[in-house]
């Protein structure tokens, strides 16, 4: 772990490193109120998919402690609420959702205590969850470390370290795990526009780690793959269809089809709670369209010109047939996926 | 024609707008020397393959002008010395050697003339560039047209219109030629990372034709192909091989990719003096290497974290087998390239 903490408890409350003002100031800001964390995940001062799962689980903690004093029945509903408030926030990540129904659970099976025992089994499992995701991080990276090889030029897209979850990383944990190992990689940095969470996030990220590695704007990754070469692409997941589609930030698909064009392995690497087998394929996953001005507007300027309009999708769809593999805390998931990430989720954790 | 000119010939000087600061402001700057039009090229000022090559001609002119008292011989040698400094400024473009090439050969032709009439031949040639210029691209629209169906979505990258050469555009005239022949387009523009030539060019120009058009990140392009459905792709070039393997505007290459996986016709489109049948293949073509600060910085504001470097190269280049035809002046170029370029460059204009 570095010296970071972009989601912790502390105090009877959540603080979380505001990620918009990266790599300029480590700022943390601190929530009192499930209404204020919902508002914290929509204006992305937190995002990933498993961080904002760890971030509303939190949430959810903090309407406990709210709504303790009417005695655990209306607090419940009071937590239903919360629930539906952070809900709503983000249609794409499954672990929000996910996070949610899996504290809103545990809190029902608990009614019958004494509010104050209540609360803190809510706070507990919202605690579980982000321990359980650190863990889950190391074991991917462990996993993944046979994928790359000695001298390995890994090409990224997004952020997926632990601003991403709270843990160690996903995707980026591969790298970071690599060269823990004594391995000699090389990252290639998609900026990631529009939102920059490569260049602002990743690169950032990868000081702290000590891991060499080179900013590129999103579409010079092809030139990369064709000129340098590049050994292997690793992207996270918001959510993993059944049959392995995979809805991940925009253009991943696009970096997708440059790795199959050049017969580059590309891996997904995230969670089995990003895994959503209740979701055929990946066109049923709703594609969050966020604001126009992310686009537009670059630090408060306009850069398009007045009239004209952009479309903003905040994430894209990876047909299965693009992914090598899929990394999981249970082990690397190989093709046929949709036999495959069945059996992986029906497992249970090798620790 | 629309009312702004890119590059004009103005009381004996040459004015350009400067294309850094659209779309926020209209901004013309005026030339006296042909080391400031050099400046003026490596700064951005103005650029686009067609319109470097424009530039530096009336550069040329400048240079005439400028030695003109010392007699035609001096002259002369000033000339040269000026090509050599223009031609240093941007590596590759092959638009910038021919127009050089071509006002030194008409200077050395008419060296036996007066030092008045020696300088109006030049400035004559930089003239007849630039007026060849807008009639190619006219043709280039009425070729294409056959290629684009009615309600077609084009996607284009960076910017090609007349901005970017100096006349009507290459394969930003496409659009505008399809627009205009009352066909129902609609232009997906890539922004075009690092330096936005899409978002703040290419929307602004669609703009002043009335193309209806929505700008999209580069990282995008393949997601709307995939959903909305994209009907073809045109872009520019700054060099063509002999064998048709094109240099492009970084990014080009990674969406030829995108559209091959689709199946959308990938169309090229520029004056065959973008053709350079001295080059075999696009591994020879020198890809320029831009600083890095236009990928680490926007807006004069750092983005990635001091420490954290970046690698900015300006072009890529897209192998033939990806490139669906060539649009020139004199008609399209289909595969195989290897033969057809020699015969499209071989023949003579039909006007």
């Amino acid at each position: 772990m570095s010296d970071y903490e972009p989601i912790t408890w502390i105090d009877g409350h959540l603080r979380l490193l505001d990620q918009r003002r990266l790599p300029q100031e480590v700022v943390y800001l601190d929530y009192w109120e499930a209404e204020a964390v919902a508002d914290a995940i929509r204006t992305m001062v937190v995002r990933g998919a498993p961080a904002i799962g760890i971030a509303a689980a939190y949430g959810m903690a903090l309407a406990a402690f709210q709504s303790a004093s009417y005695g655990v029945s209306q607090a419940l509903d009071a937590l239903e609420r919360a629930a539906k408030c952070l809900r709503q926030t983000r249609p794409t990540a499954v672990n929000l959702s996910w996070a949610l129904d899996r504290v809103l659970a545990k809190a029902r099976t608990a009614e019958t205590l004494d509010t104050e025992t209540w609360c803190t089994v809510v706070l507990e499992e919202a605690h579980r969850i982000l321990e359980e995701e650190r863990q889950s991080n190391l074991r991917m990276g462990e996993y993944a470390l046979a994928l790359v090889p000695d001298g390995a030029r890994i090409l990224h897209h997004c952020n997926t370290g632990p601003l991403a979850t709270g843990g160690y990383g996903t995707a980026l944990r591969v790298a970071i795990a690599a060269h823990q190992a004594g391995k000699h990689v090389h990252v290639y940095v998609d900026e990631t526009r529009p939102r920059l969470q490569g260049a602002r996030l990743t690169a950032w990220e990868l000081q702290q780690y000590g891991v060499p590695h080179t900013v590129i704007v999103d579409g010079a990754a092809a030139y990369f793959m064709r000129t340098v070469g590049i050994n292997l692409c690793v992207v996270g997941c918001d959510r993993v269809a059944a049959n392995g589609d995979t809805a991940n930030k925009i253009g991943t698909y696009q970096l997708a089809l440059a790795a199959h064009a050049h017969g580059i392995p590309f891996y997904v690497v995230g969670p089995t709670s990003s895994i959503d087998l209740s979701v055929a394929s990946g066109d049923l996953i709703e594609i969050e369209m966020r604001p126009p001005e992310e686009v537009t507007h670059i630090l408060g300027q306009r850069m398009v010109p007045e009239g004209s309009v952009a479309a903003n999708p905040a994430f894209d769809v990876t047909p299965a047939r693009y992914i090598t593999a899929i990394v999981t805390e249970r082990g690397i998931v190989w093709p046929p996926f949709s036999e495959n990430l069945i059996r992986i989720v029906g497992s249970s954790d090798v620790s």
